[in-house]
């Protein structure tokens, strides 16, 4: 299912709060009916049972928007769930052997902070780049901030679709440097709204408005 | 892979330090020389790409020794690097779903605290289990004591292997109260030890000096 993916507006879930399971999935449901494209579920705290449950209840979720499920990091959770694919990151499981374990069919995506990573990443199997942080972030902390022209380079060096992410929000998605992405990847955008599918809906049209044609 | 393991020294790995890799596999080298039967990894908090690569030191190593590597929950990186199994506590996925991901040949050990869990385990494709705590133990925090006749009624409605866990060391393995066990497994016991080498074989010798003929 690796083609005609819509990335425009590429969510990823926020940190699992225990005993909020209701209010989790009620907001990434709201989200979906906002018009997210692909659904990501990242979770580094929680148990792999709760993980498990979790993913469980997403993928039927996703699969009722026809939205392509993915999991981040954890490929045996991906595999029992049965999700429509993985995402790693550079400190993660490498991509070719990713690949191995979840066959050509699944999407792979990869996060790229250089055009080295990028190639590589292309050249390992990914469908799909994760590229960032284009912005500051309070989501994840580990990330660094890439050079306003990253995007544009890599667009150079490789045919695969291009998530940008990192801090993107309604105010500066306007001031996004290149026209290059294929689509955007946030969480508390979306998530941390009063209003999830409203944000949404309004995060998709502001990228849309600017996306290259 | 099933039938005919000797379990009655079984490894679990300690918490990995970040740049003291040669120290890590060192000790757990020595520790196999002193007679280790089984080598369990267990690392909660390495990014998965260390996992990864320690896991496939491991299995190396494991493999001259020709003794059963088994990997922790992460059911994934078992299957990148080709384990000989995968140990799963009740917090992590489901055994039946991990025998579907494994196959029928790879080991599942199971953790177990009730008969319940036990019988369950076995149903759900488990090859051994591990029972405990045993004793108070410091490296594993949420683990709770088990009553002491636990492993014998355990005994009684199961026929998979029972590897006794949880605060077990040279002093305490004398007391241990059942002689129905088929394997102890120890962490600090011989990692946290001056002498791992010399503290194994201490380990082993009480152990096998008990069990149950
Ligand atoms: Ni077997």
């Amino acid at each position: 299912m690796s083609n005609n993916i819509d990335y425009s507006l590429y969510l990823v879930t926020e940190a699992y709060r225990e005993g909020y399971r209701s209010e989790y999935l009620k907001k990434v449901r709201q989200a979906l009916q906002g018009g997210v494209n692909v659904l990501q579920f990242r979770e580094k705290n929680a148990s792999s049972l709760r993980q498990f449950e979790l993913a469980k209840a997403l993928k039927d979720m996703s699969q009722s928007f026809h939205v392509p499920f993915i999991i981040n990091d954890r490929v045996d959770i991906a595999l029992a769930v049965n999700a429509d694919g993985v995402h790693v990151g550079q400190e993660d499981l490498p991509a070719e052997d990713v690949r191995r374990l979840i066959g050509p069919d699944k999407l792979l995506g990869v996060s790229a902070a250089t055009v080295e990573e990028a190639v590589k990443a292309e050249r390992d199997g990914a469908d799909y780049l994760g590229v960032g942080s284009v912005f500051q972030t309070g989501s994840k902390g580990d990330a660094t901030l890439i050079e306003m022209d990253e995007i544009a380079r890599i667009r150079q060096e490789v045919t695969i679709p291009i998530v940008a992410i990192g801090g993107i929000n309604a105010e500066n998605v306007k001031r996004l440097p290149e026209r290059h992405a294929d689509g955007i990847a946030v969480i508390s955008a979306i998530l941390s709204a009063a209003d999830p599918k409203g944000a949404a809906e309004q995060l998709k049209e502001q990228f849309l408005s600017k996306k290259h044609k």
